[in-house]
């Protein structure tokens, strides 16, 4: 199946745009899961039983699964099996190399871990991005503008008046023969959702930052959609799995992952109905 | 001791400024070592043991073991913890994401592993860039200039009459405060090292490319070192450690380890003497 039709599908049944990012932090694991023989696996398996019904997509973040050790990428392949196959997986790890590397990337994300999707980094240009973009199944989502401060210091030199982030935006745009790339633009900067959606009408759009780091859930839904409503994919990650540290912490994210897929669905009946 | 006096010392006692790329292909490993419990481990101890007195660095492209699936986190730390301490080891994995996550990687590569030093993209700016410099110890090499073909997509994109690459130059020499930053420039463009070189003049250069990928040695050396004939970090890998396929891969790696060694030194010669 095609990488946009299976995110349709599942944003359609599950009535959300809603991702969650599984960045899990041992030193947060709950205290009464901790003695048991996989805390960190235990957890994330709790979260995704807790709130498969209510996204479209998980996001795992590679650091926080290689900062476990040699058990990382077992916990990793672990997690990944849990969640059910309808629901969109994403490997989060901004990965960019030349040719023969990237290859190696994306054996590892796709074939040997499942993942359906993975997040890349433009810099080295396109033949870092071609080989996550082999299968249609499979979609590449290439930074454009990210949540962080240092966003400002190349994204946003200007080139002809221009921003750099958009020359980068248009390469994207030019890759994407088999409609399976897809950006990240943090939520950030919703003043800058609104043009790159509009050069871009038909791609996913990946959009951290919602949450902890402040972004802006409206204009998220408002102009990181397609005409739609659709194809916005809004991650949250530590206000929905730690909402709790404690042994509600299951009940907890399910209540958070309702508030913001609630939102999301306000938001989408608002701009879009 | 601080990264650069490590360098220093290692690139004096061996006469070497070859760092070797330990980038292992369980389809290359000789046959003779296939049924062995740990192929891929064995292959990189015997190139170690045949090598480490001809080297400045080991360099492990991170793609490479992730592709080994669950056991390549292990093979890694396994590999790291064979190679003398007084040679540089640098984490090829190019990472790069907001803090909170670029502090996971930092800490997965250098406290967890070991490695002195590692690759980091710098396309999200200096916050993603900062934990990987915290200690002095170690040196995050940024991308400036890569070897692959995508490198003119946009790190040579002009901006004012300038190339964009200078501009994250400019940046990671502005980011220098401990001396422990360094470059990633390709030894596919030689003409380009020279004024790279003349911006940045005491930090280490780490210069992939040589061999397969057909780079120019002399002018990696007489371009890439300092005033010194110093810093450059020369790598070769493919060309090295499957020099043969066979029984002898070992004493063939060192042999073409040797070459290239020799060469770097006639061309110090030639150059810095």
């Amino acid at each position: 199946m095609h990488f946009i039709q299976k995110l349709q599908e599942i944003q359609r049944r599950n009535e959300s745009l809603l991702c969650v990012g599984l960045d899990v932090d041992p030193a947060l694991t709950p205290s009464h899961i901790k003695s048991s023989s996989n805390p960190v696996l235990l957890f994330n398996r709790r979260v995704i039983d807790a709130t498969s019904d209510l996204v479209c997509a998980y996001k795992l973040n590679l650091a926080f699964y290689e900062a476990l050790g040699d058990q990382g990428w077992h916990i990793l392949r672990q997690t990944l099996s849990h969640i059910p196959r309808s629901i969109i997986t994403i490997g989060d790890g901004k990965r960019g190399d030349i040719g023969n590397t990237a290859e190696r990337y994306a054996k590892a994300l796709y074939n040997d871990l499942g993942f359906d999707a993975a997040t890349v980094n433009p810099y080295m240009g396109r033949d870092s991005v071609q080989p996550f973009t082999r299968s249609e199944s499979h979609c590449a989502f290439v930074l454009i503008l990210t949540s962080n401060e240092g966003s400002s210091d190349f994204q946003r030199i200007t080139l002809g008046g221009r921003p750099f982030y958009e020359k980068v935006l248009q390469a994207a745009v030019s890759w994407n023969a088999k409609k399976n790339i897809g950006l990240v633009v943090g939520a950030t900067h919703p003043e800058e959702l609104q043009p790159i959606r509009k050069l871009a009408p038909d791609m996913p759009i990946l959009i951290p930052g919602i949450g902890k780091q402040g972004g802006d859930l409206e204009s998220a839904v408002r102009y990181g959609c397609n005409k739609k409503g659709e194809l916005a994919i809004i991650n949250a990650s530590r206000s929905v799995i730690y909402a709790s540290g404690g042994k509600d912490f299951a009940s907890a994210a399910r209540k958070e992952a309702t508030r913001l897929r609630n939102q999301i669905l306000a938001y989408q009946e608002q701009y879009f109905a």
